[in-house]
């Protein structure tokens, strides 16, 4: 019986073949240096994307080794010989990364992450590249679809239980707090990257009382000032009228109540004029149960009395759009352009950088140029965080992030934030660029 | 900058609320045994679910602790008093854990597991019981539902770099294997597991040789009898023909070729035609790229030439579906049953035991009872694992659980087996069991 999964060693976390390539790379000599892209392909789904995981790929890149385990594991395999594995001994991510920053919008088709590195170094870490990449922007941009429609709604992300397992939980915390979430009631989250954390109480609790009032009591008297009483156990009327006998008799504070199921509309106005005719104005609702960004417009719209809302699992597994067709391709080897030909994926070769212009504060275009373009009046989106495998840049907190996010968020036009129509920005290839793709193309048709 | 995500202790994988609750639960000395169903709410999606994960909670429940480092993170939020941070120093799982054996199938609305624990335990432990155990079920199941359709086509998931995290890559090599894929391209499931481990090469690697042939060259030569060619990087036809180039010219095996993209029924025939023609009748085709059960299922009755599926994004986020509607509820306390009554959501009370009736072979009816019944022909699915917080029963090997899945699902009837009419079998409740509930039911109405 194995230990718990433990992924402090995350070399072998890669397909097979970037292993066995890896090997032929090594013993042919082809070890020049390759640049790979990291892009979105577009979605009629999503009109803008919220890029985050960053950290997490810094953390992977600077940390990558193969240990004496993993060796052993790769040679018992019989795929591998000894002086490829005796190599990997030495293993070193030694390249350069250049990224967008966390907490920026970008856009399908553009080049958000860029490595540059000895081919097979660069090669290895496609796999968890690509994974840590995709489960955060997923998650980061549909937090972001939320929070563009909850106006001054508190959001809190619980969808930790739903989640594919535990990393995602994880990283489904930090993602959604980037993209303007106020907390989670995920606690390891709160502990590994200080983001508030924020529960109420189960079901489960109010069932195991005899009574809803007294279980209501038991949980107040722990928590005087912080309980969010659950009301929907039995009946969401009744239920208030519980919390509110509770709060009354023994002078407990409501700060406010739960509806977990039911039409949420209906029965925020009904709490909500019970409360008030108690004298519990201050109390807030907070609704859960099946939310998602356009529940949440619904009910925003329609005015519901309610102050928060817990997202779950529509949002960690990015129900509506549960994966990207995301890529990490190459585009360049030992300074000569790459592109794949193959049937509707073709690939737009040479080393890039991506400018964004703004007029009156608002994003006005994206421009995808040669690496060593200058796009007048652009803003550069990719930055070398690490240089010859060390980082060079500093990566801001989880706090200042957070608070990029919603500035750049403030700079997307009005149009691209529709939840339904489909209004995207596609970023302009410079004239340069355009061009010496076309003669790429014309040549390897040709070949 | 932390260091990369270690989830050897997991105690803290939990939502706020188990804590808030755990601590009332503590302080009010609310400590008898309460009994928790874990169960799949009906879904028109699927007519089964192929049930896995197990293995998993059993580790978690077994190794659950709170290190002083957790313990110092929770006394930091404020939330939680000496005596209780105190108590969860030498917090254990002693409860039992009741589950249905890796590998069987189940239907939707029946308890697939049951934890009989203090209902402090039992209530932490929600949220990672959950969460693993959904992330399994729910690949195993798309990873059956693909192997049901596919007669002899070798199945090797592919899906490790769209997976949501680490984890999910991990959980979803394992599950799939139990769901009669052949193996995995993931490096890691195959040291954790054993799990076979497959790979082709990437069109990058392709790409980064001036001529396809000689990137063919240089993969074959270091791997002569191994190597699956891919060949769609340019142009399909091409590649075929400068695989067999190589062969040809230097005496190589073609162990076979992969296509990537592209309308695959048409390429694979053009494909084995070439092949065949050129004498490399033994080379097989390996086809990959979107693929989901439905392909799998239109390629094979279109008698495509097609030896085996790389199926990756859609299988390891289960895209068609990317949750259950699974719960974990309380079912009694103290020996007293409990149900919710809330909108649309009622669960059944009682502490249970699930039976299965054959006939023929094949399943005739599963039957919900107390737990303490005896059904005539029935065989008891629920088995108890863990039992005072000790494992009693011996875990299959891996391989033992997946023949176990395969010879299961010879067991469900054609009818429950199509991948698009929604035929399911609900199980049945026992006469006892559904008067008692009722008479519960109508007891908590009238309150």
């Amino acid at each position: 019986m194995m230990r718990f999964i433990n992924y402090k060693n995350t070399s072998l976390f890669t397909d097979l073949y970037e292993l066995t390539m890896a090997q032929v790379y090594f013993e042919k000599g082809i070890g020049k240096t390759a640049v790979f892209n990291f892009f979105i392909r577009p979605t009629n789904k999503r009109n803008y994307f919220l890029f985050s995981g960053l950290e997490f790929l810094i953390d992977y890149l600077l940390n990558l080794r193969f240990t004496k385990e993993d060796i052993e594991f790769l040679r018992s395999t019989g795929k591998f010989k000894e002086d490829f594995l005796k190599y990997l001994e030495n293993f070193r991510f030694t390249g350069n990364l250049y990224s967008v920053d966390e907490g920026q919008i970008v856009f399908a088709d553009e080049p958000i992450v860029q490595v540059e590195a000895p081919i097979l170094q660069a090669q290895i870490i496609e796999t968890f590249l690509v994974n840590t990449l995709q489960i955060s922007i997923l998650v980061g941009t549909k937090a972001l679809r939320c929070y563009s429609v909850a106006k001054d709604k508190m959001l809190i992300e619980f969808g930790m239980r739903r989640a594919h397992g535990v990393d995602a939980g994880i990283i489904a915390a930090r993602s959604s707090y980037i993209g303007g979430f106020a907390g989670t009631s995920n606690v390891v989250a709160g502990k590994m990257f200080g983001i508030p954390i924020y529960g109420t109480m189960a079901h489960s609790f109010v069932m195991a009382h005899e009574k809803e009032e007294e279980a209501f009591w038991n949980f107040a008297s722990v928590y005087p000032e912080n309980t969010i009483f659950l009301i929907d156990t039995y009946d969401t009327v009744e239920g208030v009228k519980n919390a509110i006998k509770v709060a009354k008799k023994k002078g407990v504070k409501i700060k406010g109540v739960r509806i977990d199921s039911g039409d949420l509309l209906t029965l925020s106005r009904k709490v909500r004029e019970i409360l008030d005719a108690n004298g519990f104005r201050d109390s807030i609702i907070f609704a859960s149960g099946g939310i998602n960004e356009y529940k949440i417009k619904e009910l925003v719209e329609n005015n519901a009395p309610i102050d928060g809302f817990g997202v779950g699992t529509e949002l960690v597994t990015s129900a509506d759009l549960p994966y990207l067709d995301c890529a990490y391709k190459l585009v360049e080897y030992d300074g000569k352009p790459k592109m794949k030909l193959g049937y509707k994926k073709i690939t737009m070769p040479y080393k890039k950088q991506l400018f964004r212009i703004f007029k009156n504060g608002k994003i006005l275009k994206d421009v995808i140029s040669h690496f060593d373009d200058v796009v007048e009046n652009g803003v550069k989106m990719l930055k070398l965080y690490i240089k010859d495998g060390e980082l060079i840049e500093n990566t801001p907190s989880l706090q200042e992030i957070r608070q990029k996010a919603l500035t750049n968020f403030k700079t997307l036009p009005d149009i691209f934030k529709s939840l339904t129509q489909h209004k995207t920005l596609s970023p302009e290839i410079s004239q340069r660029l355009s061009k010496s793709t076309e003669e790429l193309e014309s040549l390897l048709k040709a070949l």
